[in-house]
């Protein structure tokens, strides 16, 4: 059967379509900057644009690839525009993307060791690289009784923590109906949504797990979290899973690991750095993983601020026992003589899904092609660029950062209160040029600017500093002027 | 600072690097049919080849993608070749590969519409085709109470709709502690082993979920399940969650969806249709989701069957309030305008993790350049071919089919018996020429073989069934060699 008659695309056109799309991606690169960074679209623009009906016939891709031009990329939020400062930066890499597509080539399902012996040793070989590479515990290493494993987000290497700390602290009783219904789990008010998420979803319920509050700089108060715990001792309940913060969404506050494994002593201590954890690239940043080596699990974001694009979290427990115990259920279709031998991983027991892709591709090109000096080199520079950019912040007498710079994330507000600022942060993203997103810190509407874009320079940095303070002029003599102008109509 | 000193990869270098990686590709697929299917090896081996030290600097990329060549081929099971009939096809296509490539140039964040609304619109829109597609039913189109969501696997949505059958049944309820602990979920002893570990995470108990005995032809027994159903109900229990199957992953049985409705009123229906779903592209075969419009939810994965390369589940619901009020969390650096007035759909509260990346590109992709006459095309192809391999089946006194084949799975053991027929799989799977995946069909060791490779033509499936036959002939005149020489020794 010919490849024409058969519908596929063929061989030769692949190359000649795959080879216009690198193109048109290194295209991308060059000429995102002189974008809009959010679009100017209504909810509902996109849809609109693209046929109702779905095709009967094949299509050509030549124009497909048109109406990505024309009907796709006008619904683009530019996250790799030197522009985005909001949320955190989700840098990618040339190195990633090449990862990416080869993966895709290769379509491996790595469920077991056998379907894909690559996918799963090339996975623990690089989770170990990361342990040496980020100084990370040797109880991590796959050596040990621990190890680590890639998971899609840190939403779901929280979800498998607390159900591994469920497995731990029931000896598996948690898993029958006739459990008491007596665990409880704590988190700061600061911590991710995620963990509310994860403990929703575990049917710990909305209720057992305690937000505790933060300290004047943000971070878990440890001692609140000791007399929180005491109480639900006291109460009868079972507290058994605490997860710790380093670098908070909002403000990158460090929870206290070393003073809250201390208070909570027998709870899996699970730690989220889902961006700030790249940082360990550097030494001199290691200190924000102080006390890691007595936590009991932990994960960080590649797909944040280390050039691999989403997804990849890297997520590693000391006890692979009990994630496995919690995740593994064995059926005949799945029995292979490699796990009934103990020989291998199946990493299929230490995550949600069943199915899994050749996920430690793209980061095995990223560590490689830049290396730890490559990586360390661009936490540096965009720290340094934060660093700059915090001090333009404080030498402004308008704008107030709200908490000490920390990595590559600020804080700030404008002096004019919470309107204000709220006004100011619309219209900047209104322009297009920039994209910055908010936080509430203590109540306080609060503008958040990270720092971290792949071709992120300080020229970028400047340019949106200056948009602010000249935004934020304008807003203000708009303000003095409508008010002048109701004073001359009342008067 | 120029490229060089900075440590990416240029554009240009990308754009060499990229091209290559597309020529690669485009050989794999050439070269792969001569390859060992499964690659002979041991655990550990592919690791041992790697060093195990991580690189301080950065190195060429001509290096990484040698040892890729040298190191990581050897360690691959080649889905993609049209020796594979293990498990499921899992089959891709180069529409798809590109929609992979330029998802990932991309970068997108669509956690909600705003971060990235051509990611939520497109998805919206392709989830809708697919209705019109399959025939679906209308109520799991957007414009409805419904709608559709992209998720990593079947595993995740069957976890999805768990959870909204249970903030359904409780009214928002089961999520606080204080809630009876009386939830009871049901499926078939078929059932794919991901219902049971949504169970498990979801915390409704092991032995809360009741595995309803199969008929003579595995499908679920919809008598059985009105009596467990009742019998609980007499225990003071709550039934609330049925788990149905199209298309088990042993043997291709359907559970009959109307009768099971009829059993289990008023509880949630989820239908899992994870390989066989794709078939209803074609009109003929559409009787496989008889009774769906009275079902709550139901998923199917293009990874699976419709040249889509994983991840790609498409999973539907009747009541999306249900699910988002299960899954939604709010935090402040969340909020958008566009998400407090209901004007866009925030796709992070549809699913497990918050991140998402611009997922419907490549569904989009493949179902325009293929259109429904092209996927229609391949999958009565593929369903030929299994009857084809069935009629040969049927037609050796030496195998016995157990099932009557349905799409495109057979499932077969030798007339020798069970220690015969794993010897068989074994020998054949070691050959490196095909790969085949088992299961147990009432007790019975089975051989499975599912046609769907993208570049499976009869000449595989002949050659395939060539080996077995001649395999089984090689294996019975060894054992009558043993056993002759075992009777000489002996007289």
């Amino acid at each position: 059967m010919s490849r024409k008659t058969n519908h596929h695309m063929t061989a030769d056109e692949f190359r000649r379509y795959g080879k216009e799309m690198v193109d048109w991606i290194a295209d991308y690169y060059e000429w995102v900057e002189t974008q809009r960074v959010l679009p100017d679209i209504e909810p509902g623009d996109i849809r609109k644009s693209l046929p109702e009906k779905p095709p009967i016939h094949g299509e050509s891709f030549d124009v497909i690839m048109q109406d990505v031009d024309q009907f796709i990329m006008p619904g683009i939020t530019h996250w790799q525009s030197p522009g985005f400062f909001a949320y955190f930066p989700s840098n990618t890499s040339f190195p990633s993307i090449l990862g990416e597509m080869m993966s895709a080539g290769l379509g491996q399902q790595g469920m077991s060791w056998k379907t894909s012996p690559a996918t799963t040793e090339l996975e623990t070989l690089v989770m170990d690289w990361l342990v040496d590479m980020m100084g990370l515990p040797r109880s991590f290493h796959s050596s040990t009784n621990g190890g680590g494993v890639i998971q899609d987000t840190a939403s779901s290497a929280t979800l498998c923590a607390l159900l591994a700390a469920r497995e731990r602290v029931t000896g598996g009783v948690g898993n029958r109906s006739g459990a008491p219904n007596t665990l409880v789990a704590y988190t700061s008010d600061q911590a991710h949504s995620s963990v509310q998420k994860s403990a929703r979803i575990a049917g710990i319920g909305d209720d057992r797990l305690r937000l505790i509050p933060s300290n004047e700089s943000f971070a878990m108060d440890a001692n609140a979290l000791q007399a929180a715990i005491q109480k639900d001792r006291d109460d009868g309940l079972t507290p058994f899973f605490v997860s710790a913060t380093v670098g908070t969404t909002s403000s990158m506050a460090m929870d206290p690991i070393l003073s809250i494994i201390d208070a909570a002593e027998g709870c899996w201590i699970h730690v989220d750095a889902a961006m700030a954890g790249t940082a360990a690239m550097c030494e001199e940043f290691r200190w924000i993983h102080e006390g890691l080596e007595r936590a009991d699990s932990y994960c960080f974001n590649p797909h944040k601020w280390m050039f691999t694009n989403f997804d990849c979290d890297c997520f590693w427990v000391k006890d692979k026992t009990a994630l496995v115990g919690a995740l593994s259920i064995l059926p005949e279709y799945l029995r292979t003589a490699e796990h009934l031998s103990g020989a291998a991983i199946d990493y299929r027991d230490w995550q949600i899904p069943l199915g899994r892709r050749l996920r430690a591709l793209k980061l095995w090109f990223v560590l490689r092609h830049y290396g730890q000096e490559g990586l360390a080199f661009h936490i540096r520079e965009h720290v340094r660029l934060t660093e700059h950019l915090a001090q333009r912040i404080g030498d402004d007498l308008d704008f107030h950062l709200v908490v000490p710079r920390t990595l590559n994330l600020v804080c700030f507000t404008h002096q004019r209160g919470d309107e204000f600022t709220e006004q100011l942060m619309e219209r900047l993203n209104a322009s297009g040029s920039i994209y910055l997103s908010h936080t509430r810190l203590a109540g306080t509407y609060t503008i958040r600017m990270c720092v971290g874009g792949r071709d992120m320079q300080q020229r970028h940095v400047d340019a949106a500093w200056d948009q602010v303070v000249n935004t934020a002029r304008e807003l203000s003599e708009e303000l003095a002027n409508a008010s002048r102008s109701a004073s001359e109509i009342r008067a």
